[in-house]
């Protein structure tokens, strides 16, 4: 036997969960071998921490709100019987609305069976239905989906332009907590135009997520929507996708949220950038998922005493072995700022398999590949974690997504921050309202004629000459009636109106 | 006017180049006043090294290469003329084979038109074409693509899901300029097994872009594919796209290669991690391309000199605003350890606009998003750079390319690396060779009956036994002949046969 100190130390750190066939292995990772006995008093802490939350302590004090993403997959976890049964009640319903659609009980205008699915929803309402999609979809499932996940307009028209003749039979899903959502409200009304346009009635299509009173619920059922599900109050939006939020497409495209939902509850025991390598394509956009999951949640200026902290953990990746011939490169011989998590799919494929080679597979190159690569890695000093699961399944998606959000929470807890919070994309929201309302001032100033320089309007609004400069940039690029004379520089700029309005 | 400071500074590091419509603004990094007069030294010599470059030295010291994709994009910088023939060449037999597949010339064994793509590539094989489809497609190109970019046997299957009643009119273009990648070559060799499945000739389907006389230019050749066009030693994976890798599918989806080249030509004065973030759907594959040319380039251990540096940056990002609800949190609030590039496209759509409120569209949320968290990151302190372009067309995605092949080429000066080899790569595809032959001597030791232990077979082979133990997991779950019985742990699991071979 070839010696190998590594065995003992893979044994000693293979964490192995037989029921559900997942393992996780942190033989790679260096750590002390007193590490854990150190880190004893922080974890009990931690722990408790955690049964504070599942209790219904106010986890998120910055929003003071109860975080219940755990009640969602075991609904006895939940503090009242209130609680329990609301969120009983809601996959009961969401159930049998996918069902209603998938009979044709729920039917579109023309009478046909619904077969498309359009979700409209940003971050947290769009990230977890999109990861659900790709690792779990298939052409044989009941109605595929396409996505609005922005407010580019363009985008709007690329994802139209597949639709085109489907809309008749699109189900639009509306998804935002706060009802509020300026890229949501502008996709939704960006499809409302459209289905107009065709000659169809929006709200015979059209359901809503959303909190109970929000904006968004008010306009659905004014309008009469088909259907309205709730997003508590309780769920922040990267923890939101075992509520109705990833449920409800789920369930529309035929995948099995009862067992999406049972991996997530399943128990087992148990300042770099986080390299997230799934070696499998259905998994491609799992380390798109955790950046969300994990920046959003760990990326805070103040500690829970106010203290500055400046805590993160920055995530990329996308799959194995493809990214070998990619970034690969320098996490082997670059800069030492990261650490890695190998994801490996214990089974290769649902048909079977050629040889490629005598006796090989394709999937055994995709094996090899991984460990080749851990190896290198390791020889070289990098460190590495790896998870094996036995296939993306509904059950298996549940549970690695459980997973991080679990570490993330125990993560939040050991550097002392509110990981359900996230203050620091508001000032960008702000920052964008003042210019788009900068935006209605100068388009008023605008003249007929020789036309004005950004800094002349700007002095006659009293406002930020770059900010004026930009957006009459953005107007001459996008408003027919607006011209543009070029200066010398391009700050000289002169911009006017076409025509009287 | 309000008093801001940053005018002055914007527009004095705002800089337009008015003939193509396309600006950089680092007005918002930080770099004292006299920074560019410092560096002018250095910058000179790497002004040196790049004309050597040019003028055909070898730029590639430990691959003992030339390094020449600055010529395809204008042959006359070619250092002989047979290189500048080969070049125009090239280009020309991509049109005119484009053309013929367009006219039906070139056609199915069916006798109808070839509809669609599937490219099989890998690393800078798949990422420029994949970068280049996104940005440009329409539903209304002449054909369309799919792609192999991995060896995961279940991604082949989900794409011959979506293919399979196309397979007929399906020209297969396989692209390794070694001709020897192993992911390539077994996506070739899925593809082949299934248009013989389907009653058809792979060879009347296949098309090679591959370096003269490599295994797979000769297997194109004995096979008689419908054509072969070179990859030139002196292009590397990640600056292939302006080559027949990128611009072959590019002529076939019938998008404009000269435009492209012309956007790459068009000439310009002009230890953290690097956040890309455009705001254009069409764009949101253009960090995971930067992710390769960026990190393979630039994360080296040893410079030119051999002295460990462990250089690099990583890269990282998706698409705004929608990355404004995933990771900006972190950005604005949590460690700093980047700077973003913000990339702005100055046309909103091509079809027209609806108001999304009273007089704002849905592209000045765009806009006003941009600006918005711009305008925050500064706030606290966070660097940016921003990256205008007027739309995203051939041209303009030529010439943003083009950039940062430019800017990668001069980082590597100045940090004196060689920015054109990869050699961390090489263990690990070492590593995974010695595993699948591993793989093959545990499956010879496999036998019917009470079966055996990791450690034991890895005694009999004098192997490691943490590699043994891998491969008989990896087996077990996918060779229907293995079968495994659990041990108390593990590593005590009992591998055997269920029948004699």
């Amino acid at each position: 036997m070839a010696s190998s100190s590594l065995w003992q130390r893979f044994q000693q750190y293979l964490l192995c969960y037989r029921d559900l066939d997942f393992s996780l292995d942190i033989s790679r990772m260096k750590f002390s071998e007193d590490f854990f006995e150190k880190m004893q008093p922080k974890m009990e802490k931690a722990f408790t921490a955690m049964r504070e939350l599942e209790a219904g302590a106010i986890a998120n004090p910055t929003e003071n709100r109860m975080v219940g993403h755990y009640w969602l997959r075991n609904p006895l976890l939940a503090p009242t019987p209130e609680l329990r049964a609301e969120i009983q009640d809601t996959i009961k319903r969401i159930k049998r609305f996918a069902e209603d659609v998938h009979a044709g009980k729920i039917a579109a205008e023309n009478g046909e069976r619904f077969k498309h699915v359009l979700l409209i929803g940003i971050g947290g309402s769009a990230l977890g239905p999109q990861l659900v999609a790709d690792a779990l979809g298939s052409a044989r499932d009941p109605m595929d989906i396409f996505f609005f996940d922005n407010t580019d307009p363009d985008g709007f028209d690329r994802v139209f332009e597949r639709l085109d003749d489907l809309l008749p039979q699109t189900l639009v899903v509306v998804v935002s907590k706060s009802g509020g959502t300026k890229e949501t409200r502008n996709g939704m009304l960006e499809a409302e135009a459209r289905f107009k346009e065709k000659g169809l009635q929006f709200n015979k299509h059209a359901v809503a997520v959303t909190g109970v009173g929000s904006d968004l619920d008010q306009y659905a059922e004014k309008n009469r929507w088909l259907a309205r599900f709730p997003m508590y109050d309780w769920i922040g939006g990267r923890t939101s996708v075992m509520s109705a939020v990833g449920l409800l497409p789920m369930a529309l495209e035929g995948f099995d949220i009862d067992s999406f939902l049972a991996g997530a509850a399943a128990n087992g025991k148990g300042d770099k950038d986080m390299v997230i390598i799934p070696y499998k394509d259905r998994l491609a956009l799992f380390a798109k998922y955790l950046q969300q999951l994990v920046m959003e949640s760990l990326g805070k200026e103040k500690d829970l005493e106010g203290k500055i902290v400046h805590q993160g953990i920055a995530v990329y990746g996308n799959k194995g072995s493809t990214d070998q011939h990619a970034y690969v490169q320098q996490l082997r011989d670059g800069v030492l700022n990261f650490f890695v998590t190998f994801i490996e799919v214990d089974k290769d494929r649902g048909n079977s398999a050629i040889e490629v080679e005598d006796g090989v597979t394709s999937g055994d190159y995709l094996h090899g590949f991984l460990r080749g690569t851990r190896s290198a890695l390791y020889d070289s000093g990098r460190e590495s974690i790896t998870i094996s699961i036995p296939e993306v399944n509904a059950f298996d998606l549940g549970a690695l997504i459980a997973l991080y959000e679990r570490a993330v929470g125990f993560y939040g807890s050991l550097i002392n921050v509110n990981a359900y919070d996230q203050p620091g994309v508001e000032a960008g929201k702000k920052a964008a309202t003042r210019l788009l309302q900068l935006q209605k001032q100068v388009k008023a100033r605008m003249v007929v004629g020789q036309g004005k320089t950004a800094e002349e309007i700007a002095r006659a609004l009293d406002a930020d000459p770059e900010d004026v400069f930009h957006v009459l940039r953005h107007l001459a690029s996008n408003d027919p009636h607006i011209m543009v004379a070029a200066g010398e520089e391009s700050s000289e700029d002169r911009f006017s109106l076409d025509e009287e309005p």
